[in-house]
């Protein structure tokens, strides 16, 4: 009799985006005439850039001819791609990898949800509360988390990362083995200098334990100071994996690439005490259940690495950014505490008089026609707070700030007339 | 202190794939100049076909403009492509399917590798023997294959599949969980009738046992009453997973998509007895730990189903076939025992006077520069076999079946020589 992995029965029933569709489903079906803005799912707007787009159609080409025609690939990806990212992501920082170190993928979603393949189903975690879900999900599947009491895990630590912090997460008073950070951080758009993540990474070589870092939004880092790899860090080839995704990057969300690096220092440790390097149990992951990433997202990839390409996607990301600032400046300007889009663009954003996100979602939607992200949707701590995404249209983002202006205007004056009326 | 997942450790250093490349490599410093011809690695060799290279350029110019640039696409794949899977696919073979039972991927070996995820780690899995080793090694992963002897795992259930029992295997002699089957075959190239599948489905059934059925090369198939699907078999929706694959259909081996069927009818069970459907949680592993296939790559694949995307890749499908058709010509001609070929583009040859498969491939090698994969490598049942993959260039064909001709009389007349100098 076959058996269910037991894990699975314990997952909420619905995924955030999942249960924002619907509420936004439901207003649109009541206001039919009502254009909806959505600064909630963190998807791109822009379309891919032009060296991107050349290179894609030249592969597609390649794959028409006999002579030029490329079926599977090397699981872990191709030399001329793992090469480029050496030579910009990581050479002008000083940091340098063999190609063996770099992993090739369809997205920093599949390997994030992966990795935990290499690693004993025991080992404690940490995640930043509020977090990227899929961290915590990925890790009860596997039976990491424990038992589920209203969406709080019992094995997981959760590290509050607030306002009342600075977002600065404090380490944990007891020993963890895996600890996932995400910098700039997904939600809230906020960034660890090198000191405060030199923290973190002197803590992990303390406690054998392993960083999984996210890089998804390091392009989006305007400050200096900010490191744009963990590696950055001295020691963190002992202690981290790193994740990078072209999704944000270049707008690769429908295009499926990024990386992953796993050093080969990076030991961890068999219940006998034997220490095992990881980057050859990923790399069996991989060669086992991977059979690479699609040639043209490959040299699409690619392609963003030549001048043109990097000139390309800057512009955009400054198209982005510009939206931050304006939204930042808005939000702030009308009375709003707004943490984040300065190095990311994500804005992270505290509700009035401390409603809740979900509520605050709803006033949102129905007052303004605008979708965020309820921040309760990425962990308790974010009960108070709500995403907004800088990932938008610029006269979705005016348009946006200017009904934000209006509701808010709005609300005053009846509060306005309700204390006239008291009075 | 971060451990790790201990089963990878049992695992066998090296990849079947790995091996055989070295040992060519070692050919070809000794041989420089000698062309290595590889009937070895299943990989195609025509170019895509004509109607995909067209809509991949319209999906790449999509990408180029902001009004029809796509972004995060549904985690289990746009509805053009899963409908038109169930209209081609399945409704001619009289098999209704929701769209929401067909999951895209980038790639079966993905989905054979991480389904998995879904099922207790102590599922009693049975493969065929041979095997297409990402089944034994995904299971390995897992912890659900037990301890490594030799490369004999001892909690897997072997069912050996060879000349003796004409390439069908007897049902286990106990209960199993969980049974993977590939037909036609990875690596024997044999099909199974559809009553013999009933066979199985029939267990499946009784032992509430899931069907793991791999149909990537169903494509191939020329005779009647070989089923291209398990669900032709009646009851099959309520035991199997059937995954398909685009890359041996319309050489997709570079373009990474495919698709997996996951019955709602499909259920498990949890210790407490519980039913549970396995769609439900093979959608919520893969919202969790995938973000879609390349949006490129799913019009590429919506091509194929267009009537002159079927003609041609009919046509490169009929190109494989005919090679596959002068190899077995061929060699039973020099006097060895084919199998296979006929529904599939591979062949099953067994070695000569008994000869282990890693000594005759050095054999070919060495004497004929061709390379076959050693049968052993699949499985010991394969001892005694090599396989030929037909995926190769016509002259590449017609030259390695030349040079093995001169290989056999060379062999007969050294043998020959010999009998004459010893009488």
């Amino acid at each position: 009799m076959a058996l269910v992995n037991e894990n699975f029965l314990q997952l909420t029933e619905n995924y955030l985006f999942a249960d924002i569709a619907k509420k936004v489903n439901a207003y649109k079906v009541l206001h039919p005439r009502q254009k909806v803005i959505s600064l909630g799912i963190g998807d791109v707007t822009q379309p891919l850039c032009p060296s991107v787009i050349k290179a894609m159609h030249k592969a597609v080409d390649e794959m028409a001819n006999a002579d030029t025609f490329k079926g599977y690939g090397p699981e872990h990806g191709y030399a001329f791609l793992r090469e480029a990212i050496l030579k910009h992501d990581f050479h002008p920082r000083g940091i340098r990898f063999d190609p063996s170190e770099i992993f090739i993928n369809d997205g920093a979603k599949s390997d994030l949800g992966n990795i935990g393949d290499i690693l004993r189903w025991d080992n404690l975690v940490a995640v930043t509360d509020p977090v990227y879900p899929v961290y915590v999900d990925s890790n009860a599947m596997a039976g990491r988390a424990g038992i589920n009491r209203d969406g709080q895990w019992s094995d997981i630590t959760y590290l509050p990362t607030t306002a009342e912090n600075d977002f600065c997460p404090e380490l944990p008073d007891h020993g963890v083995d895996v600890i996932y950070l995400c910098y700039p951080n997904n939600p809230t758009g906020t960034v660890l200098t090198k000191a405060q993540l030199e923290k973190w990474v002197k803590y992990a070589l303390k406690q054998e334990a392993i960083i999984l870092y996210d890089a998804a939004y390091e392009a989006y880092i305007q400050e200096p100071d900010i490191p744009h790899s963990i590696y950055e860090i001295r020691g963190a080839r002992k202690c981290a994996i790193e994740f990078h995704s072209y999704s944000k990057t270049a707008g690769f969300t429908g295009v499926r690439c990024g990386y992953t690096v796993v050093p080969k220092e990076l030991i961890a440790t068999s219940m006998r005490g034997q220490s095992v390097a990881l980057n050859h149990l990923w790399e069996r992951r991989q060669s086992t259940k991977f059979n690479g990433t699609s040639y043209i997202s490959q040299r699409a990839a690619e392609a963003i690495y030549t001048p043109q390409g990097q000139s390309e996607i800057r512009a955009t990301i400054a198209y982005y950014m510009e939206n931050a600032k304006i939204m930042r400046e808005t939000l702030q300007e009308i009375g709003f505490k707004v943490y984040g889009g300065v190095n990311a663009p994500y804005l992270w954003v505290r509700t009035p008089h401390h409603a809740d996100s979900w509520a605050f979602f709803e006033e949102l939607l129905y007052a303004a026609g605008v979708v965020c992200t309820p921040g309760e949707g990425f962990g308790p701590s974010g009960k108070e707070y709500v995403r907004l995404t800088a990932f938008c249209d610029r006269q979705d983002c005016l348009e946006a700030m200017s009904r934000i202006r209006n509701m808010v205007s709005q609300t005053h004056h009846k509060a306005a007339q309700a204390t006239e009326k008291e009075e």
